[in-house]
């Protein structure tokens, strides 16, 4: 049974995953670490852990199971610093977007007997904004989380078992998971989540220099423009690892979606846009 | 006082503005007319009208306002109807989404000391689908009714009653009411209407081709991706006589965003990509 669960990053994400797990009725104990102490000490007020860790490291060693719920960049920091002081007894996991450069830390620095067990996760929840005060018990239901898995993983048998805790919690949080390789994932978020982002925030860049001085011009365009925009005000804070991380995928799809576009623009007044339509039409069929 | 409103095409605009003058305590009758008469059979069960017109002719003749609810070309051949049948005590008006093209044929054929008034209107108000069964008495409350009056026209003491009646009965509705020169709301709705509708299209259109055939995946993309593709739903019929009245503008818009997302694209790791998020989130503050 797990007795201790470690959340380095107590922003949206490890914040809802406490009181996920709280909602689940997982006894164990919940330590709780952040980089600003204020969002960590936010999350003990609302019940998302049960502790404050001054020493992360300290906390992990002290967990089963520790979630790193940091951006990319620190939560390969993090694997880095953890490796060498945790052992065959302890399971790391993340929720980190980008999956491959993850993938590879593992492999290179867990997943033997001798050593900690580590899984690569990522629940495909969130918000346009970040932090703790935003965070929800129910975010991740109905969800999907996403787990890329190391085939050459040889695992403890106590880090095979704590991986077994781990998933079966993801699930009592009411997400449905689905294990992917990690250059699959990369490609495919990269579609289905990079790509949704980075055109609500061309878009409303591009709309920001053209009706952005006159507001009574943004409410012309009603709900159908607030819905296409509003992943705009998502930070770039948020997304600056993802685009450092995932680089040459979110460049395709851009790229696609540009050569889509024009397609429609020369096909305005051609049977072609009605395909197009169709072909749209076809995607939001269930 | 108006005693008889008359709305030709009972689909989701036109049975919308009858259940809102309804609900809006509108006290004198309004007769329908829709192509197919399934649907005006519909919006009479609804209590959106009083009465089905076989003859959309007669019913304008036997009305003091007639509301054009039918698609942009639709909206102009009425227009041609219904001008030598109607006088200097009638008022016509419409919901067309584009404005140039009616402008251009109200200046021709309407307003003029012995001519029918005839003043364009554009509710910003709408659904990803059309028909009466969507109708709703609110769905005006709040949103945008955008009037491109002609500044030539010479209406008649009547005619110029009749419109200030209608602005008011818009105003009843729930709506805001904005004038705008006719060519400056097609390229005004260019770039906050028409942009977010074929980008929702390209977008739901590209990636039925990358994802589609893997129901699974959909479901990965969680609620940012169904927001940015909700759109794609909407069909050809409505989009069709928008893309032929307003192509050049639409050609315009989506080209300025082809080219935003190539410089987001190009700048993936660069500080610009900051600039972008920074003038996107600029757009979304209130």
């Amino acid at each position: 049974m797990l007795k201790r669960i470690a959340i380095l990053g107590t922003g949206l994400l490890g914040t809802s995953v406490g009181l996920a797990l709280r909602a689940a009725a997982f006894k164990g104990s919940i330590a709780g670490w952040n980089r600003s102490p204020e969002q960590a000490q936010l999350a003990l007020k609302m019940g998302a852990i049960d502790s404050f860790a001054p020493d992360p490291v300290e906390a992990a060693r002290a967990s089963q199971v520790t979630l790193l719920a940091v951006p990319i960049y620190a939560t390969i920091d993090f694997m880095e610093k953890l490796a060498p002081v945790l052992g065959p007894d302890h399971l790391v996991t993340d929720v980190g977007s980008t999956k491959r450069l993850i993938a590879e830390a593992a492999a290179r620095l867990y997943n033997t007997p001798e050593r900690a067990a580590f899984l690569p996760g990522h629940p495909m929840a969130g918000k346009e904004r970040g932090g703790a005060e935003l965070a929800e018990a129910n975010l991740f239901r109905g969800a999907v989380w996403l787990f890329t898995p190391d085939a050459k993983a040889q695992l403890s048998p106590r880090g095979a078992e704590l991986e077994q805790n781990w998933r079966s919690l993801v699930a009592e949080m009411g997400a449905k998971t689905l294990d992917l390789n990690p250059v699959r994932h990369d490609e495919l978020v990269a579609w289905v989540s990079h790509l949704p982002q980075f055109t609500a925030t061309a878009l409303s860049a591009l709309l920001e220099e053209e009706v952005g001085n006159a507001p009574e011009l943004k409410d012309v365009g009603g709900r159908a423009l607030r819905e296409m925009t509003r992943l705009g005000s998502s930070p770039y804070s948020m997304w600056r690892d993802i685009a450092h991380t995932n680089t040459e995928a979110v460049e395709r799809v851009l790229l696609a979606l540009e050569q889509r576009l024009a397609h429609l623009r020369e096909n305005l007044r051609t049977p072609e846009l009605r395909s197009q339509f169709e072909q749209a039409n076809k995607f939001r069929r269930e």
